[in-house]
């Protein structure tokens, strides 16, 4: 198998775009990421989205994307897998490339999902839960995460401020992010005030819903050489699964498809969680942070919390995560999260992440999760000379 | 890059299965096909399904349908390409397994169409035509389809019943096929006397919307010698793109994404439509049936029609289509299609159509479209020794 790279990233500012459609965002996302890595016509394009069906009415948006982009007649695709169809269009473009089936691919994320109600989007992201044994009785998406977070407060003894610290950091990282969405700080008060939505679930536990596209290109390590690119390496690119409902699973406490992931791709790699510099992981809830930072090897069963309390996740700490503002700040567009999260580990890896730039990072991780942890896909990022 | 083959194929009777669940029929396929080949535990499944989420309110098929069929853990994830969801599902199987990325992978496609009403189901399927510039002004799939034939109709001088050997091929040959949904023979009587739908496309001009899976275990050639089976070997597996609009294309009587993708496609495999013993077509109107003869090269523009008339595309013609009953007779589970269309090919390449047997066929075609020619994939299938 070829050695793989990204060579190009390209992102829209994340935020309510009330005058901009699906094929707008997508469009400047993948001419942005074409032109960073000087190349006018991929074999591929494969889109993430998870909505556009439900809120749009548009399905068939690879072609659609690829036709706007300029691109019409190329092979083009879209993956849905919840809130991880960004980082499976990853996987795809890498096994295209890896194995030798394309030369050049884009991977773009793209979601719309502030042009209708609320209701209409609570509903739509319930369709990423069980459909028949969970969404049917009433549980939205928020209070699925409502009942892991009760329930992990209750077999370890914490409290809610205990999370405050995954916000904090969330918020503080946004500031110096331009396509962030939510770019000031919060203090402690201001998320122990919050609105309560699924208790003990807060509107500041949780990550927004917003629009956004992002893209990247992937080819092989060789050709980025070869074009005088700095090409990313990508290390590993892993896809678990889990059941759908959390109540088939023997621990939900447990991500065993993060686990699963994280492991086989340490494994690919060759590391272990000590060589990962930072940590893009999927807080779409601040619960979902502590349980992924568990799963990913960098705290024991129901010590996640403590990362986020002792300071470890800042950018000074020991395992920086959400370096650009995580979902909860930079915004989560479902579909578009996976690429966002490897664009801005991409960033931090070329050295362009301005004023939050972590000082000689090498090896990134990006975890994007879909459902309550019934799809989760890693990737390992590495800068390379 | 390694040799890929077919080592087993598993699918559902296509109808209105009000009894069953999505996660039941698709279990069902994959379970048959894994059988099929004899393998436990593939090492990936990729799932072809399009109206999951606006009609069934269930996203995240992939990892849904792995966890029922007994494969919790895997990679598992779902394509979306309109109608073309099926065949693109293995074009990705096809990829992984022809890269090295994975030794066996399950392609399954599946649709759930008939719970709903057929207003719900009608403004779904228009999901697959352009949203902003088609679906938003009130066109319908079969409208847009009605545009296609009457323009065909006038630009070469046909009558509607000069497509009436369309639909009666399908029907005579889905009596022979067990999994069919319209198991008897039509006249030309009753095919002048049908329904109209959206002029010229009357109910006998159109493939019936139904329930149903399938599925195929994809691994390379080598491992199936070694076990002993009997493979089919994927000669060529292409996917090509157009406009999603119907309007944005130059000609809209050629379809220019089944034309890139069928040439494309005789190109990988190294030969030519004469090579073709017979092909599995994307027939969901009579008209699709006559524009992808064309587009493949087995008529010259304006003639697909006659080919129908000319009585050569039945099972004795020169150019068999739709062999077990095609999207017409067999029904056409719209993301599940192009995996069935893949396993009525294997039946015939295997010796296993029954009473519809072609003599001494070798090389098979099937080509699968979504939307009104936006994204069409090409597999050409061979049976080797």
């Amino acid at each position: 198998m070829r050695d793989v790279s990204i060579i190009g990233i390209g992102q829209t500012p994340v935020g309510e775009h009330w005058e901009r459609s699906l094929r707008d965002l997508s469009t400047e996302a993948v001419r942005a990421a074409l032109e960073d890595a000087h190349v006018k016509r991929p074999d591929a394009l494969y889109v993430g989205n998870m909505l556009s069906g439900q809120l749009s009415r548009q399905e068939n948006v690879g072609a659609l994307i690829a036709d706007y982009a300029g691109l019409r007649g190329i092979e083009a695709l879209k993956v849905e897998a919840a809130c991880a169809s960004g980082a499976v269009a990853l996987h795809l473009a890498y096994m295209a490339v890896a194995g030798g089936i394309h030369d050049i691919v884009v991977a773009c994320g793209v979601e719309k999902m502030t042009d209708t109600t609320s209701e209409e989007t609570t509903t739509a992201l319930a369709s990423a839960a069980d459909a028949t044994y969970e969404a049917e009785h009433g549980l939205s998406f928020v209070a699925l995460n409502a009942l892991l977070m009760r329930r992990y407060m209750h077999e370890f003894g914490y409290k809610r401020e205990d999370f405050a610290g995954f916000a904090l950091n969330a918020h503080r990282n946004a500031v110096n992010n331009p396509n962030a969405m939510f770019r000031k700080p919060i203090s402690l008060e201001a998320f122990m005030r919050a609105r309560m939505i699924a208790d003990p679930v807060s509107l500041l536990d949780s990550s927004g819903i917003a629009d956004g596209a992002a893209a990247v290109v992937v080819a092989s390590t060789e050709f980025a050489r070869a074009q005088g690119l700095v090409p990313v390496r990508i290390a590993a690119s892993v896809i678990a699964t889990d059941s759908v409902a959390l109540h088939d699973r023997e621990d939900p406490l447990t991500l065993q498809a993060a686990r699963d992931s994280a492991w086989r791709a340490y494994a690919q790699a060759g590391i272990g969680p000590n060589d990962i510099d930072f940590f893009e992981l999927h807080d779409a809830f601040t619960i979902m942070a502590a349980l992924s930072l568990e799963a990913a090897g960098f705290a024991a069963r129901g010590e996640g919390v403590r990362l986020a309390l002792e300071g470890q996740i800042t950018l000074e700490g020991r395992v920086p995560i959400c370096t650009m503002g995580g979902l909860k700040a930079r915004g989560h567009p479902v579909g578009a999260t996976g690429i966002y999260q490897v664009v801005e580990a991409v960033q931090q890896l070329r050295g362009q992440a301005g004023a939050n730039q972590l000082q000689g990072c090498r090896i990134g991780m990006t975890q994007n999760i879909g459902g309550s942890g019934a799809i989760v896909v890693t990737h390992i990022l590495e800068r390379i000379e």
